[in-house]
């Protein structure tokens, strides 16, 4: 496994004053954003598929710092109901795949997208209940007819320019968001779909990310190092299902936090070696979101509380069984 | 409190047969569908408030059985993006409004009912998440231009109309789904909202009921005796966010289950104590959704644990304290 | 086993008016309070000291609805600093221990009692905590100087006068409020002194009454059947410690409550087991006090309830092991 | 599904006697020790296979009571290592099978056996761990030289005599003791292997029976109603490998119970539900052993919880999904 | 927030060695004690007031450290029943206050004390429980006719010496001993009174500090980091309420621990973050107490500790919400 | 306490290389293993004993690196129902005895060992439970006829060689398991035997090893940091019996690992404290054996997780009591 730190928090960086600064802090690879809700800061897609020593300055720059570009992210909304957002995510995909190739980047991540509840509608419509019928015939609707049949063609795409794993991030207010929605969309357009794990979308779920790493073995092609703290007492008078802003600490029933901040050590410890129970050893990628830590701070933490759980190296024979 | 039951699943059997049967029971209250969801078939609103000799039998009936009609359900959805179905729902409620005026019952339960994302929408958008932006901006259309208005007027017409309480079921799929919007369209609209409160959509979402009866001291307006069963170890894999039919009992996270079959006596005691010590005292109604019971047997398990959880009586002075 | 009830909230009634009720309730025992806190509504002691004849009446009253009177009840602060007080508690219980004796009643109740923090106190002094040193102090003088002195010379009395089984109710309040206090003042004046095991004083100690039984094993001489409920989300922020009235039901962190809505079952089959395991084979003395129900309704779900739990039979052989 | 009674705590009284004691109380099934561990005292096969008479009569009795005999049982250990032992059980075991075919029952319940370590050895050897290495030689020839040989020759029999359902009671002692070596020897032999689902044996080994019962789905062939207190303190220091004696009630880490003494309603009611959800819908038998009670009230006790518990019925169409 | 150490341990050594080894150890703040029960070793108050040199001198001290005085402390019971002993601790407290205006710091941290039952007792009583009544007639003298009083005039010349923060320790044997008690009193006598919260004494009570710390919103004025340790056996058969000496580490309830060794890394992350959540930003001042570790190590395991813990710094916009 | 290291990982290196290594890493004391299932790859016993340079060769070593030999390993069975194997264990055993006695080491570690069922069998038979009464036969011969004469002699050999301390490991397979079997061995033969405390072994088992500590007071020699890691979900339907090689670490019930990866740190912090609690003051001896990690890996790991833990010095007196 792979130390890495997915870069959007230092934005206002350039990408070699990120890469050094990350490089000292003992981090050994990076998740860069290349458009979609992330942003482009460090990789403008672009412009370097425009111009190929752009390319190679890239390649020069990991390389100086020793560190590894262990994914392209481009978290959008392909699908989503209004043509022109739904044109624009997809573009930056494909960019974003394109980039990838010539990178020899090996996984793109980003959202399976949500689709609105028909072609009249606006906003995507997120279906989390089964009652009354109406959500049966989104659900119908939106897997059927928008999202199989995009995710085929998006994965031929993929395929043609040599990127074989496109983690979706399994994320509330999109189609796939557990691993059960995961495998579905998977089993219906082919392994180049997988899963980027993201436990902090999947703990206030009720979901035990060791019991979901263990369901979706082989399907996990990169891994979110972000947690979640849950407020038991707000949940237990309003549950988990806050539609409040991510500001209001107090008031909502969670928020994001730091690794370890969320959930102990142990828990932690336990999805690392269930990873590795399951064969997955690619990158442990850091996302930084917390609103009672500074960057630094809380990446620092971060950075030195994983340093302690990942286990890097490979096993030995096992002499006492 | 008394012991009622919602009778629709003896939709089959004539109003007078269900009161004979339920009278030997031992139940105390009815609460009859008057159209919506749970359908008429005990109380046909519109040939009732054609034929007033109806209305006078119907009162007739429940003396002769000694039970009480507690309160009249309409559940619906009046707020739907299909003009054609909210007017629908729209006319039963108003319908059912009328109803319980001659009937002289204090009560009707309903849902909030849920709009679409925009007006061109044809489905209802439940947003239970803030992220990505497109669901604050449902959120704002749904409560602002839809909800409240809807209801500021409803209300109008249902206190015109001698209805001061109209009791919302907190439920999935609908704008008030936990007590956090059920208070906030109670401030917004006034006190004749109040909550259905059924726990068996509460549950699941990580409420405590206990706690959240606290916090609607004062406006809980009915209480439904319904309970869930959480299988937890498909919980652990996909969260409590299921979107599957309720009649797959092996593969959901959750089903509905007679009271007692959920959850264990002691939290169906600190419920009833709760809801006395914020001074419920209204109906305690069995809503029977079970798919691993006959309804006969279901209801008579209710019934007889009921008879042991509920509290009758009024508490006398405390000469210990 | 037995079933018994204490029957102070039937003080209003006559003690015949009582027993008829409780015997075709299938009580099979009673506590009767004969002075002390409890009052002495059902055994003037004095009156029944001063004529035999009355004594007799009692004792016929008793057979002829089948019913034994269990203990007697004289619940008091005999070390009370005021001595006048302490006194008027002393007289009581010396009437008791007589009256009992008259009776044929083996088992006398009281507190332990609690002196002040010196001769000049007013009141009594609690000690539940180990400093400042101040109360090393205190608790030096209490046992040293009050109460083992007291409870030796009283025990001499009791033993005088046929009474064997002191049954001490640990209690907050009082020097013994828990089986460590018990067993030290047992050890110290002999084993005349044994518990009233009454598990609500005990249970928001954070005390488990089954294990506190098994601690006990030998040293128990009656049993109340109470229960306690506590509230968590008000210990949360306040702690058990609670000097709040009892019937702020919803501001205290605890409150007494009928057996079966403080704690499920379970612990009560666990109870009632531990004591049968221990070979505790007395009377199961139901005290009422719950500020959510009337004392009817009370009495009757905990007498339905303690049918169920209590184990009235003798076990036969294993065939088994 | 139906309540049933193993009669053998009755084997002092005549089978008459038994079941019309049963039949008095509401029991609809038995089940009747042919042999074995739990004797014959109801149903002596050697006598019954000789005489068909007895046999008619023993129909006519059950009859007369309107009681099935839902299963014969002849526990015991038919490859144990000293010959004559597992002769005599083999023995008993086949006239049960014969006697099942000519009573017309389905079911013969018994244990898998355990060899002992080799040939050579006296006393049966249970495995439980993996090393040292003695230990997976012991496994190798306990089921592939003498457990799988035994029960495909012995299948075979039962199959020739219409017994399609050899029930093995997952027991502590035996190979077959927990889901996966049942299901272990059922792939070996075949389907006439199923389980005697008896969850006080499962209980203490961790064991959630309502996960063993899913993971069973197709494979209960019958259910025993026994529960296991589980000491936690004693488990504390101990664990729960104790091989003392069941008579030390006070120094063991788990005694068996009458149910629901062992574990709350709650567990009971999810047996039953995840039984009904899996399809499972044979007798639900009361095995009584409990050190603390009499036969007759700790029977008593269990017939009453489990009419509660129990879903007799079958479940109607779901109206609400 | 500032890494602080109550310097108490370190008597023995002068102020300034004891600022070099915790300077040297990455400390950032002190407190220090200045008469009560810390004793004044390092902050002599009486000599510092009478020689304006000494105070220069300290000042200096801890610049050439670079370590703030975050408080100073003068735990006391002013009080006590006992009239000589409470002006004792009354005229340390004044000179307390008076240092503190000198050496410009902002916050004095001392108990609210505990009077005795009334004038004529010796010792404090800390009451506990409200019955029997004796213990609501002492609640009443002991807040209304000395502690409220007390304080109204204490926080007068605090105010006019320009000490605005007056930290109470919520802490057994004292009249403020959880929120309830610390908000009642600030209620009656201003906000000058805060609390010093150490959750050592808060822990045992059942109070979860984490809710704590938000009902005190706005209230907390210094934060002692000091740890519990509860033997959950020996609660289990005694309870919380232990007043054996602290030494007994076998046979109490609970001991004090270094932070980690009472709780794990969870709940500290928890604190601490709930205090940034609460806008608290003032110094974690360890107080170690640890029966069974050397102050050497007990505290470097503590500052160790709070590094990982602490937040230091202040948290930057929210990106993602 | 001293941390130690248990060297056989490192049986690839010689004694120096592994010296040298550990010493770097800041470990203190070493456990080597003479013989029996360790092997002898860093203690050749035999050699030793034959030639006295050797040994002073060793002891030359561990000043050099001043690492202490805190105890001499050599597990076995010596009670193996197969007399060569017996003899052999046992001849190791010696040796390792005289060994320690020329190395002046304090402390021989191995298993109780384990009989057959009697004279005629060929492996170990494990008793763990009470019923059918074979168990209860074998038990009474391993013990009275085996085991207890075995050590009587053994014990007094270990006397007269200056080996006061036998540590017997608690470990599944062998006799002594559990601190009642291990005091039922030392009460038999003396307190030569005492306890090698192995957590990994008796966590999966249901014992808590902080109480179990408590009750071996005094009778702890060794103590070894393995930890185990449980599978609830494998253990909720097959329980913690599991007799599959350790190698299937996705199926089985639990599995060895690291310090820390099988529990958390709280656990290990209440050990450690336990431990000092009852005067253990030896080695905290590291038994790496964890199949997903590498032995650098994990061993390193192990030693910064007790670097963390381990409480090395001896507390002062406390001022705070």
């Amino acid at each position: 496994m792979k130390l890495s730190v997915f870069t959007v928090p230092y934005s206002g960086l350039s990408l070699e004053e990120t890469l050094k600064k990350l490089s000292a802090m003992g981090v050994q690879a990076v998740e860069l954003g290349a458009g979609g809700y992330p942003g482009n800061a460090h990789l403008n897609a672009k412009a370097l598929l425009a111009d190929d020593e752009k390319v190679q300055a890239v390649k020069a720059l990991v390389k100086k710092y020793n560190i590894e570009i262990a994914a392209i992210s481009c978290h959008g909304n392909p699908v989503h109901p209004d043509a022109t957002i739904a044109k624009d995510f997809h573009d930056q995909f494909i960019d974003a795949v394109l980039l990838a190739e010539k990178l020899e980047v090996q996984t793109v991540i980003t959202f399976s997208g949500c689709p609105g509840d028909s072609e009249g509608s606006k906003y995507p419509n997120w279906v989390t209940c089964p009652w009354p019928d109406d959500f049966g015939t989104i659900l119908d609707y939106q897997w059927n007819e928008v999202l199989i049949p995009y995710w085929k063609d998006t994965v031929d795409f993929a395929k043609q320019h040599n990127v074989n794993k496109i983690a979706l991030e399994m994320h509330p207010g999109f189609c796939v968001y557990n691993p059960e929605t995961l495998l579905r969309l998977r089993e219906a357009v082919g392994d180049v779909i997988g899963a980027n794990f993201d436990p902090s979308h999947l703990f206030w779920q009720g979901i035990n990310p060791v019991s979901a790493i263990k369901a979706l073995k082989g399907a996990i092609y990169h891994f979110h190092a972000k947690d979640t703290k849950i407020d038991e007492r707000n949940v237990g008078i309003n549950g988990v299902l806050d539609n409040k802003n991510y500001g209001d600490v107090l008031g909502r029933s969670w928020v994001f936090r730091t690794v370890g901040y969320g959930h102990d050590q142990e828990i932690w410890n336990d999805m690392i070696s269930m990873l590795k129970a399951v064969k997955y050893d690619g990158p442990i990628s850091i996302e930084h979101e917390d609103a009672l830590m500074s960057i630094d701070e809380g990446l620092s933490k971060a950075i030195e509380f994983l340093k302690e759980v990942i286990i890097f190296e490979t096993p030995t024979s096992m002499w006492w069984a």
